[in-house]
């Protein structure tokens, strides 16, 4: 009678043991998953500061440029997570004419990301636009043929990280307008990204990969 | 010894049922959660089609328009989603002249819902746009007087859904661009939203409100 109860006790407390790793684990697994997927906002304009930093971590950047250091604003935020890409990354851009922004650009390039860029036909030609220079660099560039306003303003990192919001890629966007940006990796909202990117990719001309363009 | 091994299996039994209806609970409302919070995503130039059935949905609208009857258009999702308000809608619109869009607005006014509008000055001001309409029904709206372009273009629906992207509240942003938004519930982008809504709304010169406008 004895051994029996102990018989109880161990197998309920066996099975209770049991039960509480599974729940433990089961929430451990949904905490860790909700803490991987970014869902941030960023308000622009942003402070104007150095981000020598981020493009060379290992500069002594005081030396490089006289702006205020170590300042984190909506800018050197956005720029790292672009920076933060690994294999790929697609924007699809009414305007690009910010030079950091291009140079973080042509930085992942070098780094061997793969990179497509899908913008304005019009807006590519104006004055001070990176188009022409990404091109140069041997992005691969098309320009949206039709008659009306290519008005996206997104960047898929690795085809999982959807930036998008009403900022142009411009330093008037940057340093002066009100403007926001979501940074997200919700699927719901980055594979409609990811699709209308391949969607509008495919549906203007590859021939164009090899033209030049006015910068 | 036989009532032992049954009470044995009794309290396994139970203790288990227990642990696999605590899992069963804790899914569902997981699952309920993630069913409950809305990400889509929608994407521009949306379709012409009648959104009289929107506005009047008692109506035979094959009456009232001759446009294309009872086809789901990106537009049309757009509307519904604004038109759920049941409490609030807050507007932040650098441009505002889609009269569908006012009308909209205007309904959910004559609904009770508290409607308030920021906009940029020099946009407001513009031929067609919406702005003077609203002012002069009695909504609540307010100019960024700042230099620089009040750019955002997002909305927010009852102080938890949030309505944002490239889109401004144009007929051509909506006709003929290439564009998008996203209708989110997500807590960490509607409030940040919600936040700087607050900040832009309270930076304004409330002594606006009574002020009539150009329309």
């Amino acid at each position: 009678m004895f051994d029996s109860m102990w018989t109880v006790k161990v197998v309920s407390l066996g099975v209770v043991g049991l039960s509480l790793s599974l729940e433990l684990l089961f929430w451990l697994f949904s905490r860790r998953r909700s803490e991987r997927v970014t869902n941030k906002v960023l308000f622009f304009p942003s402070k104007v500061a150095c981000v020598e930093h981020i493009f060379s971590p290992t500069l002594p950047h005081s030396h490089v440029c006289s702006l205020p250091h170590g300042v984190d604003t909506s800018f050197s935020r956005l720029l790292r997570y672009i920076l933060s890409a690994c294999s790929s990354l697609d924007l699809c851009l009414f305007s690009f004419s910010n030079m950091d922004l291009s140079r973080a650009v042509l930085l992942l390039h070098s780094r061997g990301v793969t990179i497509r860029v899908l913008t304005d036909k019009v807006y590519s030609a104006i004055s001070g636009s990176q188009i022409g220079v990404l091109r140069k660099a041997g992005i691969c560039v098309r320009c949206d043929v039709s008659a009306v306003h290519m008005h996206h303003k997104f960047a898929v990192v690795d085809g999982r990280m959807l930036i998008t919001g009403s900022l142009n890629w411009t330093l008037t966007a940057v340093q002066s307008n009100m403007e926001n940006i979501i940074i997200t990796e919700e699927p719901d909202l980055v594979q409609p990204f990811v699709k209308e990117f391949c969607r509008l990719w495919g549906l203007n001309d590859s021939a164009q990969d090899l033209n030049s363009v006015t910068d």
